[in-house]
């Protein structure tokens, strides 16, 4: 089982389909965030989900009625996944569920900075089960916060940023629970990205 | 002075670029979000911005790097001002306010629907008013979140969504403090927005 998620930081266009080319079999998805989107509009997606899993990290924290107009666009570009904020509430998170269809929804529940929701962990995590989501994602650099919402979140799919450049860990954030790991700078920084993640996925343990 | 930030909240090209030339000398500025610029890329503020002050709705709800990357794209593209979440936290909102440069931040303190940050207003706006942000969202739904939020906030600048389609009333937001109100579906709904805009201004007084 490949447990990467490759976060594709990069904007030129190029660049980018570029790197997705030559990752794609090494990485269990890749995950696309607003910079890239901005640059070269939703349709990127749809050209690099010919390669791999996209996942686009939108964290979507609007009203329900945006939330859906987002998520459908994410969707039919053939995104795999998607990122949203749950701390909107259950009507929000709702509307992204639904609008999903297929797609996997990740539930934000616990940053990888400190922030004003990390009291509320534990609703959100809930929340997001009884809503049925297909995954949580959870901070890699916050070991303990992480291995608490493993610890309460069944056979849910965590995803964990914050490895690497914010100083998490990689088999640190396995060990706590987190199914895939994602990693972005030390991959597209590495003068040979392939070979740099097929060494991570060594030392994950992946053939 | 006029008082209305007009919602684009519609997706296709023309329409958008049509509606912003049409409505441009009666509004303060244009609103756009998400949808519209994944499906035109963020160069379409730039083209807006040559009619309106354009405010980008990104509800930014990121970590700090990523709120500066996106931050510095719609600055590039002459957005006069950007929406931010603040929930995320100082270093984040401190990312964006640097990011800024002369381009206005608008800090949203409370959504227009319930949600986990409802406990926070308070703490949500005095972080804000400390890093310098131009000025808060604050729902025009709520009106007594928004008067609340209105009294501690000094002189800063207050745009209110939830009007309209949402149920806020539009002096009903400006008498609880909003300095500008957010309108999107009750004028591009109209079958003659610019019509519609000249009789809402009449509504608030404006010449």
């Amino acid at each position: 089982m490949n447990r990467i998620i490759f976060a594709l930081d990069v904007y030129d266009y190029n660049e980018a389909l570029s790197l997705s080319r030559e990752l794609s079999n090494d990485v269990f998805a890749i995950k696309v965030n607003w910079p890239l989107v901005m640059n070269n509009g939703i349709s990127i997606v749809k050209e690099i989900s010919r390669y791999s899993n996209v996942i686009c990290d939108f964290k979507i924290a609007d009203i329900d009625n945006t939330n859906r107009l987002i998520t459908e666009k994410a969707r039919e570009n053939n995104a795999w996944g998607i990122i949203t904020h749950s701390f909107t509430g259950r009507r929000s998170l709702k509307a992204v569920v639904s609008a999903a269809g297929d797609m996997k929804v990740f539930s934000l529940v616990s940053m990888s900075q400190e922030s004003f929701i990390d009291n509320y962990t534990d609703d959100l995590v809930k929340m997001s089960m009884e809503e049925n989501v297909y995954g949580l994602v959870a901070p890699g650099n916050r070991i303990d916060i992480l291995r608490h919402i493993r610890s309460m979140s069944g056979d849910l799919k965590i995803i964990a940023p914050g490895i690497g450049a914010q100083g998490g860990g990689i088999t640190d954030a396995i060990m706590a629970g987190a199914d895939y790991v994602i990693i972005g700078r030390s991959i597209y920084s590495d003068p040979e990205p392939l070979k740099k993640v097929k060494s991570l996925n060594e030392i994950l343990g992946d053939d």
